[in-house]
C-alpha cells in the first residue's frame, strides 16, 4: 500500500510558501511512491491537534486551484511560532507525532519555513533514525531575509527583494517633483541580515541614483557620518533617499531606533522605528523636508508583484524534496546551488538539516562600501536574476484573486 | 499662424496626473486649432522663471514615449506648492505671465492639479478675462483624495483606491496565518475626505470579512467605542484588520495622533500617526498582539498597479480639455458625469473653476453606519467601476519601466 505525505507551514508569511506547498502537492501527484497528501493547519501543531486538509481533494476540485495556490501570498495552511522541544526534554512530544504519523501510514513529512522550523525538522529527523523509523524527513526552505546557510538564497526573498526595487523607483518618482531639497527614509526589513535593504540598490538607472544612501546591519551605524553623508549628498542629487535596515546598530550594539524592545517566543528584538529616528535627526540636525516610508509587510505579502524566478524555484524546491524522499533520502533540507549568474542557471541538491538551524548568513563585509553607506556591484550581480519575471496574476472586478482561504477565516 | 499651448502639473502626485499630461499631448496633437505644446516645469513657477520642456518633441522622439508617459506615477513636469496671489495682491505676477504667454504665442494654458491648482486656474481666467485676452485657461482635475466638488471623481483616486483594496487583500492573507487572535491596523491617506479608507471595503470577499471595521473623518471617533468594536470583533473574527482614516478626530475635533509620544534613540519626543496611537490603545486596553501599518506614499504613487479606468479618464479629461478651449471655451475644468453605474458610463463636461477652489467634497453621512465603524453598499457602488481595468507595465529585468525624468533627477 502506498504511504501518505503530510506537509506543514511555519514561520514568518512570503510571497513563495504557497509556491513550495503546490510544488509539494505537485510532487505527490506525480510521484509513484506516493498516496495522499495532507496538510496539517497551523504548521507542527496541525499535527498534534490532527488538524488536516487534505490537499489532494484540492488538485481534483480544479486544476486551477493549484495554480492560485503558487501565486498566493502568506500561509495557505496557516503558521505557527512552535519550537519543538529537544528529544531529551520531552520524548513523549515526538512519540506522539510519530504515533499519529503511523496512524495515518505517513511515509514523508515536509516542513516548510525558515530557521526555526529547520531546527524542528532536524529534531524530528533525529528521533526517526534514533527510532528506526522509515518515516522520511525533509525541509523546504523560505525566508525573506535570505538569511539560512547553506543554499544560494531563499525563495521569498526574490520576490521582496522586487517588491522593494520595484517600490524604491516609484518612491523616487515620488520624491524628484519639488525644487526643493528633501530627504525620504525608506525602512526595509532584516533584522540582523541585511539582504532585503541591499535589494533597494537595484532600483538605479540611467535617471535615477535613488537610493543615494543604504545602511545594512552588518557594519556598525554612526550618526555623525550618516548626517554627514546626507548632507553631501542633497548637493549632489538635491532629493535624497536613504534605504535603511530596521537593524541598524551602533559601534556598541545598540539599536538605532524608536520604542522599547519587547521579546517574542524565540527570544528576537521586536524592533520598530529605525527610520522615524532618523527622520527626527535629519529635521533637527539637517532641518530639509524630511520623510520617513516604513515598507512593512506588504515586503512580504505583495502576491501582485511577485518574481516568476522566486515562485518557480520555490515550487521545484517543494517538488524535488518530494522526489528526494521517494528515492529514499531523509534529513535534508533542499537547496539551490547557483552554477552560473550570467546566464543564470542553478541545480537544487539536499542539504543536512542539522547544519541550518542557529546559522545565519549575512551580507559579506565585502560588498559594503568602506564608507559602509552603499553597497558594491556584487549585490547587483547577485540579486539581478533573482527578481526577473513577472507573475500572471487574475484580476476579477479591478483586484487580484487569491485562493480561497476559508479555514483560516472562518467563513464558509 | 497657429498658436502653442502651455501645460503644467501642481501638487501631491498621483499615479494619473502624467495620464493627464499626456492626454493633453495627444489633444494638441491631433488638433487643427494648436502647434506646439510645451511643458513648464515645477508648475506655474516654470512659467516665470521660463523653464519649459518641448512636448511635441517627445512625441516625435518615439511614441511610445507618451504610452510610458501615461503610465509613469507622479509629475513628469515637477511640481510646486505656489498660489497665485490676488489680482489686487500683485497684478505685476499675472502681467509677467501673460507677457511669457504672448512671447511665445501661447492660445491656451492647462493646469493639472487639485484644488490649489484650480484656485490659480480660476484666477489666470478672471485675468485674461479683465484684460480682454483672449488666451484660453483651463484645469484639469487630479488628486487622490477625491474631494474636488463639481465632479463624480478625481483621476489618481481610481488608482489609489485600488492599491488600497488590493494591498488590504494581501494584509488580510498575512495576517490571518496564526492560531491567535490579533489586531492589525492600517492608516490610509486622507486628512478631512475619507474616501480612501472608505474603498479598503472592496477588498471583502466571501472568505475575507477584513477589513471588518472602517473610521472615517467625516464622523467623531470616538475610543471607547472603538475599543468595544474591536473586541466584539475579536471574538467573530479572531483576525480583525481596522482601516482607518490619518484625519479621524474625537467629537471636539482633536486629531486622534496627538497625545501619543514615546522616546526615540535621540530622546526626542516623537508624535505618532493615528494608526500607531491606535495601535498602542489595543495593547494598553485589550492586550492582544497588535500592528500598525501606515500605507504612506506608496498609495498614490504605486504606478505598476494602476486603474485602466482612471488612467484612461484621465487621459480623455486632458484631450478634452484641449478640444473644449479649441472650440473657444475657457475658465473650466474638466469634470466627470457619471450617467449611469451598471453599467458605468460617464461624459466629459465642463465645470466653472471659479466655483472649485477652497470647497471640499466629503463622504456622505449617510454612506456612514449609524456606529460610525463601517461604510454602507452605496460607497461600494460607487468606487467599484473606478477600480476597474489592468494596466500593462512594461518591465525590464524584473523592474517597471516608466519615463525618464532627467530633467528632474539632475542625471544625463
Amino acid at each position: 500500500m502506498k504511504k501518505n505525505v503530510i506537509v506543514a507551514q511555519s514561520g514568518g508569511p512570503t510571497a513563495a510558501i504557497n509556491a513550495s506547498l503546490a510544488g509539494v502537492i505537485n510532487g505527490v501527484v506525480d510521484s509513484e511512491a506516493y498516496d495522499k497528501v495532507f496538510g496539517a493547519v497551523h504548521g507542527i501543531q496541525g499535527v498534534f491537534k490532527r488538524q488536516f486538509i487534505n490537499l489532494t481533494q484540492l488538485t481534483e476540485e480544479s486544476y486551477s486551484s493549484v495554480e492560485f495556490l503558487q501565486t498566493t501570498p502568506a500561509m495557505y495552511l496557516g503558521s505557527c511560532r512552535y519550537k519543538m522541544p529537544s528529544i531529551e526534554e520531552n520524548i513523549e512530544a515526538y512519540k506522539q507525532i510519530f504515533n499519529i504519523f503511523e496512524e495515518m501510514n505517513v511515509g514523508a513529512f515536509f516542513y516548510i519555513g525558515g530557521n526555526d522550523s529547520m531546527d524542528t525538522t532536524a529534531k524530528l529527523s533525529a528521533y526517526a533514525k534514533m527510532i528506526g523509523s522509515d518515516i522520511k524527513i525533509a525541509g523546504v526552505p523560505k525566508t525573506i531575509d535570505n538569511d539560512l546557510v547553506l543554499t544560494d538564497h531563499t525563495p521569498g526573498f526574490g520576490s521582496a527583494a522586487k517588491y522593494i526595487a520595484s517600490s524604491l523607483i516609484e518612491i523616487a518618482h515620488d520624491t524628484y517633483i519639488y525644487d526643493l531639497p528633501s530627504v525620504t527614509i525608506v525602512e526595509i526589513m532584516g533584522r540582523d541580515a541585511g539582504w532585503l535593504t541591499a535589494a533597494s540598490v537595484l532600483a538605479r538607472n540611467k535617471y535615477n541614483r535613488a537610493p543615494q544612501l543604504i545602511y545594512l546591519p552588518e557594519v556598525p551605524f554612526d550618526v555623525d557620518n550618516f548626517i554627514n553623508d546626507v548632507k553631501t549628498e542633497i548637493e549632489v542629487s538635491k532629493n535624497v533617499v536613504v534605504a535603511v535596515s530596521e537593524g541598524i546598530r551602533d559601534k556598541d550594539g545598540n539599536y538605532i531606533c524608536a520604542g522599547t524592545a519587547t521579546n517574542d517566543t524565540f527570544g528576537h528584538a521586536q524592533l520598530s522605528g529605525a527610520g522615524k529616528a532618523l527622520e527626527y535627526l535629519v529635521k533637527e540636525k539637517i532641518g530639509v523636508k524630511v520623510r520617513s516610508i516604513e515598507l512593512n509587510i506588504l515586503q512580504r505579502c505583495a502576491g501582485h508583484i511577485s518574481s516568476r524566478t522566486d515562485l518557480d524555484e520555490a515550487t521545484k524546491l517543494g517538488e524535488f524534496a518530494v522526489q528526494f524522499t521517494a528515492k529514499g533520502f531523509s534529513g535534508f533540507m533542499t537547496s539551490i546551488k547557483r552554477k552560473s549568474t550570467v546566464p543564470y542557471l542553478y541545480d537544487i541538491e539536499m542539504a543536512d538539516v542539522s547544519q541550518i538551524a542557529n546559522k545565519a548568513k549575512s551580507v559579506p563585509v565585502e560588498w559594503i562600501t568602506p564608507e559602509h553607506n552603499d553597497v558594491t556591484r556584487d549585490v547587483i550581480s547577485y540579486i539581478k536574476p533573482l527578481i526577473q519575471g513577472e507573475v500572471s496574476i487574475t484580476y476579477r472586478d479591478g483586484l487580484p484573486v487569491y485562493i480561497d482561504i476559508p479555514h483560516l477565516t472562518g467563513m464558509n
